[in-house]
């Protein structure tokens, strides 16, 4: 397939926010009822929800949902993906240390292919496979080996997800019985469909879309996640989908996704749960025409690299975003730290503490909490310099309450949908930041009864 | 003063649960008001709330409470205690990086005094004085000075404690403004008001007492705690002060409260957030008569070890009964663990989870929450040989659901106000224990406006 010009409407097509960029305004939408996709009927929509961006066809994949019938009520719950000839793969996996059948799927697969010509993904939603022993892995190889059939390729070329309910074994035979049927509905223009298959509590549907010159011939890239609960850093309940026309050998995939995941997917918790399913899978057709790249330092992938990075934030942003119950998207910036680690680990402490999640719900600026925070994540810092702020107002300032104080402004800052925390712990110049959402009786509420 | 002979009455006025105790039955108080010292008008008592136990005098102790006025509504909220000649003092403080002032100062004075000759506590709660700097410091040194002149001793022999908002400094002056009050109010029968004073959040107060025999001499321990929200091992936002009128050596004390902290105070969790101000101070006070011990592990302490053991822990218990919006009291049971270390971690890492605890909130018996825990804690665990009981109900076995799971026995045993969680994680003999409540909507919305 030949490269098409860059088009500078597509490239805007969705506007990919940046780590250090001042947030944006949300779409207002509270009240408004999820998107048809959703887990659960009766699901509102996220006030802090996002539109899903115009995806075009990526050359060399196609697309198909359908209802396998995971769930009692009529919603799309399987994707199946067909990539082209050649098309090469990389993955990132949860570190939980139970993980998941497809997950040990994917691994063991993966390894035996090194990521050379990988044809197929089919993801489920309803029911994880985790947790489910010797039984749970037989299911997931009859599921790798009925789409190998249908789409006439082998076994070990199928990567497979599965998300929902822990501890109950897949039936497989539901998944085989729709495969015709998706196969004979494979086509190009699928992104959207695709994201809302794979919601399971998600109250949207989450996708990102760039275009990269690589040696001046245009690649895209799409992406679609899910995951609005057990979401924490390494990595948080969520599934990933990322596919780019450009030809990357698999070592360099594997080498772009490992490194960005650490600083887009890894930088969000919404409660501090890991999930046994955690994946993120890269696809890499070649349709473009673009020169195959070997080495991921390659200067032709400059471009890509940065798009790519900007492409998993966004959708990292979409977890929070969907944090369940969430009312607020909230930048925690540590700097004045000892390292990045030091920075990463007091920012992460700060971002999962329930007493900072519930003020934030509360609009409270209740600084003292962030205080709590910062002392009990036992890294270095300096008590009488510390200074913490919320967006640009000055709460604490060389460890005590800022001279500017003021009541009045804190409390109007609070009631904006999109809040930043600074916090400077004196010591030395590490920095991190992390993302989080605050922590409502919505949460509370979809948690106390999501298998009933 | 003499010894009185054990009154059998007297040692069972209070039952103390032991930690292997079956639990028992909770008193049934939901929506009955909190007692009168609490921290907010208009909080509910807790429905796993339990009756301040009738505690006698402690020879060598006066008491006295007061309304010192940091609160608006009228409460009171400033405690003395008076300690006889020779009364011996160990402690042990919060591990926060920031700690407070008045942490800093017992730390300080206990350090010079070597825990000798004690002769006062003075505790405020509505300003925890924590984040205040230098004034801070200062405030708290004029404090001890208040109640070093009033009551006639060194101002290292004053130990102190505050509790309350963050990051405000403590007006001390509103401190000496009542000492001469209190001082005329001493007396030695003063237990049941003293734990009301020192109520935050809390919705009842909290007391232990026990008897214990040394030597053949009957000697009293009384104990007082606050704490319901902040709770977290090492240790809770949590402010206890217990008293003996045995005689024993600051150093034999420090290393009894030290070591039986951690199998108390350190074992139970509310939000997994750490206080600046967590303080527990033991006194005794030899008004006993019984013979001074020196080594800590001194046979003839061996009946008064167990009593201060069970007490601490009847302590503990009671800040999780009071944990914010907690309507379920849980033993999270550990086994099969690496090493006793590895069991406490993965313990706490269930007793800490979000998605654990909004479970057990909406009665649900979510066993793939509680696997989600354990992959987390990133500990060693044999996922096929891995099994979790709710009680005594089986409901995964050898790494996949219990073939006797029975979803309708298993909600029948949700609905109790105790429960236990039971894991083995199939790789060693490690044990631990650690005990929680669930996350309400409460939780969400007592800590939503704590400041307002």
């Amino acid at each position: 397939m030949a490269a098409k010009p860059p088009n500078p409407a597509e490239i805007v097509a969705h506007t990919v926010e940046k780590a250090t960029d001042t947030l944006n305004a949300v779409l207002k939408r509270a009240g408004k009822p999820a998107a048809a996709g959703a887990g659960k009927p009766g699901l509102q929509i996220s006030p802090l929800a996002v539109d899903f961006p115009k995806i075009p066809p990526i050359g060399g994949v196609e697309i198909a949902i359908g209802r396998a019938g995971f769930y009692k009520h009529d919603r799309p719950d399987l994707l199946v993906m067909k990539f082209a000839e050649g098309t090469t793969c990389a993955g990132v996996f949860t570190r939980h240390r139970i993980g998941s059948a497809p997950v040990d799927w994917c691994k063991r697969q993966l390894e035996a292919s090194e990521g050379e010509d990988i044809r197929a993904l089919v993801v489920n939603a309803g029911c994880a496979n985790a947790f489910t022993g010797k039984p749970g892995a037989d299911a997931a190889r009859r599921v790798a080996g009925a789409v190998a059939k249908r789409l006439d390729c082998r076994q070990r070329d199928v990567m497979q997800a599965s998300t929902g309910v822990i501890g109950v074994l897949l039936d497989d035979a539901k998944i085989a019985a729709k495969l015709p049927e998706l196969e004979a509905k494979l086509h190009a223009d699928g992104w959207a469909e695709a994201g809302r298959a794979i919601m399971t509590t998600d109250t949207f549907a989450k996708g990102s879309f760039a275009t990269a010159a690589i040696d001046g011939v245009q690649v895209k890239i799409a992406g679609i996640a899910k995951g609005s609960g057990m979401i924490a850093p390494d990595m948080a309940t969520m599934l990933a989908f990322v596919a780019t026309d450009a030809a990357i050998a698999p070592k360099a995939l594997q080498a772009l996704v490992s490194l960005y995941t650490r600083e887009t997917f890894n930088c969000v918790t919404v409660d501090g749960d890991t999930s046994t399913n955690d994946t993120l899978l890269m696809f890499a057709t070649g349709a473009s025409g673009a020169p195959r790249i070997a080495r991921p330092g390659d200067a032709r992938l400059a471009d890509f690299r940065e798009k790519l990075e900007a492409l998993l934030l966004d959708l990292a942003f979409q977890l929070v975003r969907d944090g369940e119950g969430a009312t607020k998207f909230v930048k925690i910036a540590v700097s004045g730290a000892q390292s990045h680690a030091s920075a990463r680990k007091i920012a992460r402490t700060i971002a999962e503490s329930p007493l900072v999640k519930t003020a934030l719900a509360g609009e409270d600026a209740n600084w003292g909490r962030i205080v709590m925070a910062v002392g009990r994540a036992d890294e270095p810092v300096n008590r009488d310099r510390l200074s913490i702020r919320f967006g640009p107002l000055q709460a604490a300032l060389e460890g005590a309450i800022a001279p500017t104080y003021d009541e009045a402004k804190m409390s109007a800052y609070m009631r904006q949908p999109e809040l930043e925390i600074g916090v400077d712990v004196g010591v030395g110049r590490g920095e991190a930041a992390m993302w989080t959402c605050d922590l409502t009786k919505r949460y509370v509420e979809i948690n106390g009864d999501y298998r009933s």
